[in-house]
């Protein structure tokens, strides 16, 4: 895996990581905040875990497999749980957390991609 | 899971990441800095991990299970990479990411303990 | 500085990010939620910060001074805003802090300690 | 200071994390390892600031402008030593750590930028 390969993923992790923080701190904002305490939770999950992908991508750690697989299982139950929010930052969190999770799930080998 | 019974978890992987950022840094000193490559980028593979592994554990994560997983086989390969050399440093290594392993394994569920 | 000299603040921000990160983790349990949005904020930071200068002490970090310091004014900071709460998550959360605090600024310089 | 404002600045760390990185997996490479002791401790203290600087900016903390401070000052230790080495990674890491100095100053206020 070449530096250029990665960098869509670290990309894909970037605008995932900044997503969830800032539907995080958004919810945070909240009127209703009691419904959004799931999600509150998994953005900072999710945004911590990105963090910790992209380093590892970064640095070339010989366990950037696992750690992708591991980063993409948290993307999507971010997404999941945000799918159930109508706020605008919830829904541009679920599109983030699945352009990351297919991201990392393309660079640790769990998709196949066919010409 | 009680805090309780993370508690030791938590114990065995502050040890662990004191122990691997003090060999990498020691590491860095050595006369023999050559010889010792794989180990200062294990030892700070490790020290993440087992940062990220303590983060997630005080705060709950719904990710515990999953994280301490791949905390247990970094710590194991920082371990074995540790066993090569003479150091103290390393030898130190060895001891704390061997515990912090069997501890992530013991709170992960995949070593039962029979009494 | 010392490891050793290291040790005690080693230990203050770790009981202070595990009692941040506990506090988080109950506020958004809690059933007055929205009257615990700044404490839920700054405990986040505050757990962070902790666990940065965790790692910061050991791996002897050239920067270990400044970071201490900034440590000390996040720590003080979760306090005060923990201290206008009943709850016993905030009110352990209150102490944590401010041992943490008085650690960070005995390690980093700012105050002199006379026999 | 909006999220746009950040932007830049978020831009500019994670491409000063990223030729930190690069350049440490780099230097641990090198036959002259000895003598890049000092760049691989400060490339690694580099990059895990910058990584917790922008984290910091994308969770809007309360206490972004001290962090960037800071972050600043070890960038700019970074290219300090970077700039004592003739290699590529280190020459990239040099503009990679002023850039990531000077938008950390601009948004923290340390800057003027007059039009």
């Amino acid at each position: 895996m070449t530096r250029i390969q990665y960098q869509e993923c670290i990309d894909a992790c970037m605008k995932c990581m900044d997503a969830c923080n800032y539907s995080y701190v958004s919810s945070l904002k909240e009127y209703d905040l009691a419904a959004l305490r799931e999600t509150i939770q998994l953005d900072r999950e999710c945004a911590d875990m990105c963090s910790f992908a992209i380093q590892a991508m970064t640095r070339q750690s010989p366990f950037v497999v696992e750690i992708l697989r591991l980063c993409a299982d948290i993307c999507e139950r971010c997404a999941d749980a945000s799918s159930r929010h109508e706020h605008i930052h919830c829904q541009k969190c679920i599109d983030a957390c699945r352009s990351a999770a297919m991201a990392c799930r393309l660079v640790s080998g769990a998709v196949e991609v066919y010409a």
